[in-house]
């Protein structure tokens, strides 16, 4: 058993709040929040936290990890022209090697900012799984089906598969996007949403160039495009979604689909600003996506969380726009309830262990005139502490224990990028 | 005398470029710079670079150093509510004890990300320049004169004084703004400015409403009445520039002035997108500001350089706009031209010694596909290793060498903001 004390907590149960308490975990599971007590069991290890800040962990509602291998590779591009000739040719250089190493180089990144989960949609399921289970770290695969792909019916298999291989696993069905997915392919996937009664997921109106393609093609938008199949009967959501319609903002809202921004890789690729704000005022439940490597370039969620807020303050010219405490509940508790994780959403007796703890002797942090609000608008990868999944610790005080060196980790991927087209 | 050896530098000279060279400071300059040699001379210390990055450090280009005080202590709120019932009457409450006690949290929040000098515009300069000197740091002060001076000649004491007090202060001339500032005051600023032949600055045209005000109660725009006065004669500049005009920003490329872009307090705040691209492409020269931490709230030159490159690409709907290279031009080489400390701009023999070390062994740093790239789009505060600032290190591996306890600083910020409004 490990315990943490002399700190704080926060914690979003009835609401946000801080207050002093302990935590003491138990394997996987946080078994005791509250005042220290004189029958303490005895305890594997004691932390101290000196007065800092225990929290849950942040949930990476999107990402591609293995794709920070095209980290800075050509950037400062326009967007057609860097997929043709740099993300799909190197991407098609990709082994299963290859996507173990970068997948472990994105974890280590996640850990280093706060992040204790990710759902993310790439390649290679079988040695990202790996790596996500050999370093410690939770994931949720989803499908990303696509007109490329040349075995239609391996999301079964996968979904099957990844759904009992490890505590740490799960898999969760979705198409790449409308503009990449045929109708019977999208209809195949509603069929096992329907077969499953799972929810389903795709990147939805990234941008205004998909949005306006797919009412030329079907005369109506994804949404309902998808609405119609049934794709989204067991819920689900959408990643981005910079250009839902009115109607479907209505719809998300009405039938709890999750909407997951990724503000970062938005402004990098150009691809807008997504309304969260008006999104939210009509009901819709938002969760914060980094993206992949590729486009964002970071993997930081102090970036994300900063700029879902401030972004949406310039969009509505409202100073008082997104304010830092629904921010902070976007990333660590709808995070997780998108996620289908919602024993990861909190800290609280019974909850899975993906927690941090937020160093606060940093000058960002000071004054302590409110510390969720130095979270959103001045936290950073530096205040990181502690990272613990799943009741292990897998990254403290600036050192990973993720049962790899992490300079052989940097220096596979950076020998894998010698061979990469510029 | 100090060794850096074993790592590469980044220089901007001619072009950036990094290049593996050693460097050598000899008091507070740079005295060498080039291979290893046999004829080497005893030093002091020498520091195994182990692969990493030394590059000129970031100058903060528009600060107020001391609002660290009012950092998360009311947020997400309407901008003339939050002036009047916040700011203001908290302001009112400094001494020069307090300033003291947050310009040295300030700077240690500088150190740790990597800026190395300031163009600060606040209240209670002594106490603001004697922070600064026993913390070792470099600043230029900026006058701010406005209305609600009580001895508009001090600006010109405090000229004479703080040009001749340390050689790590100077003073320049300034304005708050137009919208504070009378025109006989703004005359009297000009006077000065013709008398010592000095760089003038303001606030300028950081809001909508403060340029459309402008045309309103003279009939031009702000620009056009500094000039008619003779303000900008011997250069200078103006913070935000979000609403220029076209003319005006002709008028700014054709005069050599200064534009000083502060994205992150801009967005906050909601005032908007100062249009930094197409500003560059007629020619008019930027550098960067975090503005204070009331309204960024962090003081992250990363956050900073990051948001001046991508608020381009969304602004321009272009993920070509204001490419990498340049923001890092603007961080390191016009900030130090802006501040007129033309010695702090690069890496080369004769300049003054500072300078940061990026600890490029840090996930978000690879793969290595662009150590420059990553700087601006992924890197972060985890990322400064060491900072000097007139060849002495006063910060390194997260500690402060500033000559006070980081506990006392913090401690004392803490008591202070307990009997403020809010």
């Amino acid at each position: 058993m490990i315990r943490f004390y002399n700190g704080n907590i926060l914690c979003f149960t009835p609401d946000l709040q801080i207050r002093s308490d302990e935590v003491w975990i138990d394997g996987s599971r946080i078994c005791y929040v509250g005042p220290a007590c004189e029958d303490a069991p005895l305890f594997d290890r004691q932390i101290d936290l000196r007065g800092d800040l225990l929290m849950p962990g942040f949930k990476n509602a999107h990402t591609h990890t293995a794709m920070t291998f095209l980290r800075s590779l050509a950037d400062d591009r326009e967007l057609q022209g860097w997929l043709r000739e740099i993300v799909w040719p190197n991407e098609a250089k990709l082994t299963d090697e290859a996507v173990y190493i970068f997948t472990t180089l994105g974890i280590m990144e996640y850990l280093s900012s706060g992040i204790t989960a990710s759902f993310d949609m790439y390649v290679h399921n079988e040695a990202y799984a790996k790596a996500n289970v050999d370093a410690g770290f939770r994931t949720v695969i989803c499908s990303g089906l696509n007109n490329f792909d040349a075995d239609v019916e391996n999301i079964e298999r996968e979904y099957l598969r990844f759904n009992s291989y490890h505590e740490l696993v799960s898999y969760r069905l979705g198409i790449h996007a409308e503009y990449t997915t045929s109708l019977d392919r999208m209809e195949y996937l509603a069929s096992l949403a329907e077969k499953y009664k799972a929810p389903c997921f795709t990147h939805l109106c990234e941008t205004k160039a998909e949005a306006e393609g797919c009412i030329e093609r079907y005369g109506m938008s994804a949404t309902q495009v998808l609405d119609k199949i049934g794709f989204f009967r067991y819920g689900g959501g959408g990643f981005h979604c910079c250009y839902l319609t009115e109607e479907d903002i209505r719809y998300f809202s009405d039938h709890g689909l999750w909407a997951v921004t990724c503000p970062a890789s938005n402004l990098k690729l150009a691809s807008g600003i997504a309304p969260v704000e008006k999104m939210r005022k009509c009901g819709v439940q938002f969760a914060i996506g980094t993206d992949g490597a590729s486009s964002n370039n970071a993997l930081d969620f102090f970036r994300e969380m900063y700029l879902v807020s401030t972004l949406q303050k310039i969009y509505e010219e409202d100073a008082a726009a997104c304010p830092a405490g629904e921010v902070l509940k976007m990333a660590c508790v709808n995070g997780a309830r998108a996620l289908s994780l919602p024993d990861c959403d909190d800290i609280a007796p019974g909850k899975l262990a993906d927690l941090i703890v937020i160093d606060l002797n940093r000058p960002n942090m000071h004054p302590l005139n409110n510390p969720a609000v130095n979270l959103v608008y001045s936290g950073s990868k530096e205040n990181i502490r502690l990272t613990m999944v799943n009741g292990k610790i897998l990254y403290e005080n600036g050192e990973f224990m993720i049962g790899q060196s992490p300079e052989e980790v940097y220096r596979a991927a950076d020998a894998f990028c010698r061979g990469l087209i510029r």
